[in-house]
């Protein structure tokens, strides 16, 4: 196997601690996405999705998107298990890990992506240019704010994301809450519950290993 | 357990599909999205993220998200399995359940939601409202062009998304497909690999007990 990342950027980085909780090493090879390199033809004909992560099995099939190559991970390497065993912690993980991704990681995707730093016609990831939508700015701050307001809510209740147990939820969620860094959103003190968990998580080793979106 | 939906919209109907796939019966209550009722103070006490599918289990817990309520159902049902068995098919099928939502239906509702007879703030589902941008609906229906290029270029190798096995990948990509006629797009004449599994899966029994989106 191998995996082709980019250790700078938050999709990557959720496979990295994924990896790391787990105890994988995979050979990996950068794709430098400030150089759009996952465009580049070679690459392309691997992944037809133009993003990394992206996992090429030893018989040459490319696996992308986060969940896809970590839950091919957790089949082959079920110890410490970051998707559920139980029937309802696998649909809470499930859950938790989709909104996490929804309303966090993508809603600082389109402040960043949509700003006027950011490259014309890279609005999205992938093979595809999509031209840059102003509003999407405006749009992603107040929902990088609700995003904060509803996890800080949930986690008053709840020590993980999930019960007890870290799990790939936990993961997404960080990796959210970091990448607001990049647009510069701090979470408002009020937000206790959800400070209180991301202290909780930072400390983590595998956080610690792959400290930075 | 209840499940809450609203069975003339796609994402209910990927649960609608995967229940009659594997011959499940729930008593389902209709939460009517048409009269905002998933807004209502008794719905969003049960589910805070407003939205349909929802499982509520015997102890009152509410699992929200369509591949949370599919995944518990799996877990609790295995026979006939949806989301794969072996490693790397289920890697696929998580996936291709993704980029089908993301590319596909997600770009369905963004033309939908963002055109001018949509309600104005329900830009996005959930509990927030979000005002219209009206240039995401020219994005939208590039987005969905690309997605069935890519599906097409896709299936001309594989009888169904994942290999000859009908999966939740199949399930996600047929109710972004049959979302596409809510805003009048169709695949186009020259995608016959498309044309060819879009026939093939229509016909099957659990589509046809659910028709439309």
């Amino acid at each position: 196997m191998k995996l082709y990342t980019f250790p700078g950027a938050p999709n990557p980085r959720r496979v990295a601690i994924f990896m790391s909780e787990k105890g994988i090493d995979i050979p990996t090879v950068n794709v430098d996405l400030m150089k759009q390199e996952q465009l580049e033809p070679a690459f392309r004909a691997k992944n037809p999705n133009c993003d990394v992560p992206a996992l090429e099995l030893d018989d040459g099939t490319c696996l992308s998107q986060v969940n896809a190559v970590c839950r091919y991970l957790e089949a082959i390497y079920p110890e410490n298990p970051l998707y559920g065993t139980r029937p309802e912690q696998i649909a809470q993980i499930e859950m938790w890990n989709h909104l996490c991704f929804f309303n966090g990681l993508h809603s600082v995707a389109e402040v960043l992506r949509n700003s006027p730093k950011w490259p014309e016609g890279r609005a999205l990831t992938g093979p595809y240019d999509y031209r840059k939508i102003p509003e999407l700015m405006a749009r992603g701050k107040q929902r990088v704010s609700d995003f904060f307001s509803d996890i800080d809510n949930h986690l008053a209740d709840s020590e993980y994301f999930v019960g007890g147990e870290f799990s790939m939820a936990d993961i997404t969620a960080l990796a959210a809450v970091d990448f607001t860094k990049w647009v510069r959103i701090e979470i408002p003190d009020t937000h206790q519950h959800l400070l209180r968990w991301y202290a909780l998580v930072s400390e983590r080793p595998s956080v610690k290993a792959n400290t930075r979106n």
